[in-house]
């Protein structure tokens, strides 16, 4: 719609296992008026999509999706591109601790909400040793434990291979939409096999436990081409989170019910600072905490792009009357704000009128 | 210094032709209290830059520079980059044929003051009939008649090849600054013979003709490998200029005292449009009249960046107090304002504090 | 809504002849959510209302209505007030003459529509020397023409009392709203005797003229309380408008279909500037030129509030989505844009945050 | 200066004890090229003032005094004018107390600097009761005694009679400048009986206790005619302010050394928030406390103009490169910033451009 609002002509591209929620909302378009050549829609897999964009040549397009097929398109596209890729998403808790029950089921939703499927999902929880001595983790046990799928509060994972799903392109003038905010993160979605395999390899960290989770969901019909496994955390301690061999491992983003937690004590902020500041994708982020300083001094050392602070922050409210998007890289887009769509749709354009008159008595001056 | 204020870290690299003017504005700025450490400056040929670039993979990039030389850095860069790359600059003049002097002395400024060697030099001039049946071109000839090189109003080309040349780029946070503002055109630049030869290709289109110059400048001591040639017109019939086989040759972007001139009649403006349209760099352009539905309907079918309307238009007056820089691309850099600094130098980030408090007598609401 | 959008407690009082209106949109208000004790609404006379705001001494007050009234209150309130008053407001016409039909057309609206009860009606139209050689006059006077009671193109004027009506107050925290846009003029409503009376002596100003118009309406059943007269137009010569005895007179706003029209040679428009500098309000005017100099000139030197430019100006476009409101005075009021409300209903609060931290080993200086 | 950088035309009227520092400014800025017709500059009493504002009839008048003589300005200029009159202004130290030594030297600042001469001056202080069982008070005590006549760090009160003093007009286009920015309050500066005799006053209050200085300053020359008091603070119980017959005495304005301190227990907050309510002048203000909660309360339920907040905060850092001005009142100015000088000495004019063209094929459509 952005792309619209700013006079573009986008042609647009949705993943094909959502793509008729995309036709649907076009022909509703249609129906309340929209000049029928006004947006293209085409339904292909990525290898047509991405001959399309390399011919087509157009002016930008817009990209939700993974930061693997996002570095391919920035490339193929000589850098006519803005990203909303996807993002390994932190909170911390402050050293306050206060409304235990109102933070574990923040904690809880940002977690599990959807299955964990949401770009903006918790992957990574930092408690100050404060909170490990209250009782959040139990409560965040039972606040899991309450999820069935028989009222759709857990449900599978759409696990999706890597190919290109939801770029979309502006072939004459500018460019292209995301129809379906939260599909970003599918390409990270994973059979449950694999998902308990990566837990596996995390639980073989020095001094990792699961918290709770780790098993399949069971009675149900869910194709096993889809992942299915209960709410789960994996304890890993911050040492060794930091340690090169371990990092990869722990900061790989899983588009599903799954979240790393980790304590660290009052004088290993900088150590977690350390940790936020090696993540590469830096979309949403939580800073739970009521303390003026301790605020400004992680909110000043991180750069994620859309990071709530205060003692009610989440990670998932996005987008909610606000920018959405990640910071720190010039290829960022924004959802969401007047402020986001021109950005990513428009672009500065100056026009100076000199209309005269010319001065009286003007003559010709010198060359220079 | 746009990057400086945003609180980058930038790394300088500017041509090695002039990068002793930068350093020693790098050392008045320490002078005045600038940090040692703030800025870093690098000295090297492109090909170690491009190595330094790829290895230290800066958050920014902005490059001022060749087209060819910026595609190649975006794929280096994986699209992390802004440019403000060179131009083939064109003014428009109108149906209303006012203060010729006036108009004929901002042509000569526009296309020969300091030889042409801007990035918004005039590159092509489009008439309309009424300016043709005008004094115009005879007082075009006149002031670049009276241009000299004793006293500086004409002078050599500083050629340089394709190196990368004015990249500069930040290490750890962003990066990197324009220094010397008008070498962008500078891979253009040509030796004098080259430049007649391209001179004499021009000539070999139906029609055109030589307006006034294309002669070597004579009894100087300019080393053979800068172009010296005297400010030169070219005329090209519209008609052939839209031709497929000429566009190309027409619109070779020349860096130095170099124009096309046309001329167009009332029913021809869409061709003129059209010829603007498939220009692929768009900074800056002129349309001069004080007729407010041709204003409006060149500048609404057109998209360069800089645009200048009205009687008193030029091409070169940036940067002057406004934004300067190419527009329709997103990779498009902007200068001179606050608006451009934060542009290209920073990014959106959004904060969105919540310290509640509660709402009294909260509970737990059911998961979703 | 623009007093309750910033959080105001509004006391609303209108025009006794209209509160029903306004009772009726406060109850559609109060049937969509708008809390009851949101908004007071007071249905009284003026003196009444005179005493209550003297009593409540409400935080800002908003007045529509005349200009005698409304000084009378900004004493009362010692400048807790703001203005948007009646205007009596111009149009020029500029040297080019271009679509006549289409002009005429919009003079005729301008002055007529709604029986010319707008506070944004055209009272008077300047016209180049070159549009008096056209067929406007004779458009208008066809269009005027063509206005029948039959078909409410032309009605009665609602005639009232100078008693204050249409001021609204804030109680508690700020205050108040103009409900019904257009009774701003109604003090000046006359009967048609008195207009009629008031184009006699018009009339008597050497050179004047009735160009047409200046007669009653016939077969109809309008109480004669109202005004009920012909769209009217009467030429004075500017020599004659700004002459001291005359001016007060030409200018006198009348709230119903009637306009004076003079016209101006080329030399005479620093004379209309003058003519314009004079008046004491001014709220809507309106430039008819698509001469960017002339437009230019004449915007540069009046003052007017909401101005009009281009061929195709008209002076009661508003409240169409921009701002509408006097300029010059600085009690005047605005209405429709974000901009307005802010500045009406709201004021500038700044909160600067220092939560610290001390620099470390910080220590007490010495006082100062 | 703000008035001329908007293109007005300003009179100049300083107080007579200080206008010769105006004087000086004005001829330095002719010296720097001002032309001589930019300002007008008026020395003479407040009559004459009064006489001539009344005459000249200026678009805007700025006045910088007391709240009496703002009052009837408001009403001689029918509303005319902009005020940044006087303050009473409070500072409220929340539950958390951190960094006494910091918070007693910001509070000995704010109140006795300059003499407590300033408009910002910390007129009352309302701390925590946690902050009463702390050392602050007695280390104010020793910060205010170490303040000695000799090096200037207490002074005597150039008192001022009530005439008007620092109104500055607009005659032809609108208006006036603040020069010497900290006279405003010294209508309120007293003679040091008055001083001593107001101070009795308060401590005949039930409750009531010197808490140091209350003695007129000793060996030294200053006229009898200004105020020389040692710094001063008397404790006055929150419960004896509020009442009725104590409020007007206690929140007297005094333009010297001397301050009003109280206490409040954490349920007493509320009594805090109605004595603020009851103030009329909103200029400064400051909540010292990093509690989020607090200060949301504390900031969310007053109306101070410039509000300073956190532990760090303090009544009188301004004009430091932020708005300065009082909020509530229609007629409340603002110094310091792009928005403020806007706000106060221009106004918002809005034109709209419609050149056309006209739409193919338009006919004129029927009245309306």
């Amino acid at each position: 719609m952005g792309a619209l609002y700013m006079g573009n002509k986008p042609i647009i591209k949705v993943d094909s296992k959502v793509c008729i929620v995309m036709e649907q909302m076009i022909r509703l378009l249609h129906d309340c008026g929209l000049p029928m050549e006004d947006v293209d829609f085409i339904n292909c897999d990525g290898k047509t999509m991405n001959k399309l964009l390399l011919e087509a040549n157009p002016r930008m397009t817009l990209f939700t999706g993974s930061s693997k097929v996002a570095d391919k398109l920035a490339v193929d596209l000589k850098g006519r591109i803005k990203l909303e890729d996807a993002g390994f998403d932190w909170k911390i808790l402050g050293p306050d601790v206060q409304e235990v029950d109102y933070v574990a089921w923040v904690c809880d939703q940002d977690a599990y909400a959807c299955s964990g499927q949401k770009c903006s999902a918790q992957s990574i929880l930092f408690m100050h040793e404060n909170w490990s001595a209250s009782s959040l983790l139990r409560q965040m046990n039972d606040l899991a434990a309450r999820r069935k799928l028989h009222d759709l509060t857990i449900g599978p994972v759409l696990t999706i291979g890597l190919s290109p799903r939801k770029h979309i392109l502006a072939k004459m003038v500018t460019v292209a939409v995301s129809g379906v905010d939260d599909i970003g993160k599918q390409c990270m979605g994973l059979q449950h096999e694999e998902m308990l395999e990566h837990m596996n390899k995390l639980l073989q960290i020095s001094g990792s436990k699961l918290l709770f989770g780790g098993e399949a969901l069971e009675n149900h019909s869910i194709p096993p081409i889809y992942g299915a496994i209960k709410p789960t955390a994996v304890f890993v301690p911050l040492e060794e989170i930091l340690k090169d061999n371990n990092y990869e491992l722990v900061t790989r983003e899983i588009f599903g019910p799954f979240q790393i937690i980790t304590d660290y004590k009052n004088d290993q902020l900088p150590m977690v600072l350390d940790a936020l500041e090696r993540m590469h994708a830096h979309l949403s982020a939580a800073v739970v905490s009521n303390d003026s300083l301790f605020l400004q001094e992680v909110i000043g050392k991180s750069v994620n792009g859309t990071t709530y602070a205060g003692l009610r922050a989440r990670t998932t409210g996005a987008p909610q009357n606000h920018w959405f998007g990640p910071a720190g890289d010039p290829r960022g887009a924004g959802i969401g704000t007047p402020e986001a769509i021109k950005l990513v749709w428009s672009c500065h354009r100056e026009i100076i009128y000199d209309v005269g008159p010319l001065p009286q008595h003007w003559e010709t001056p010198p060359s220079s």
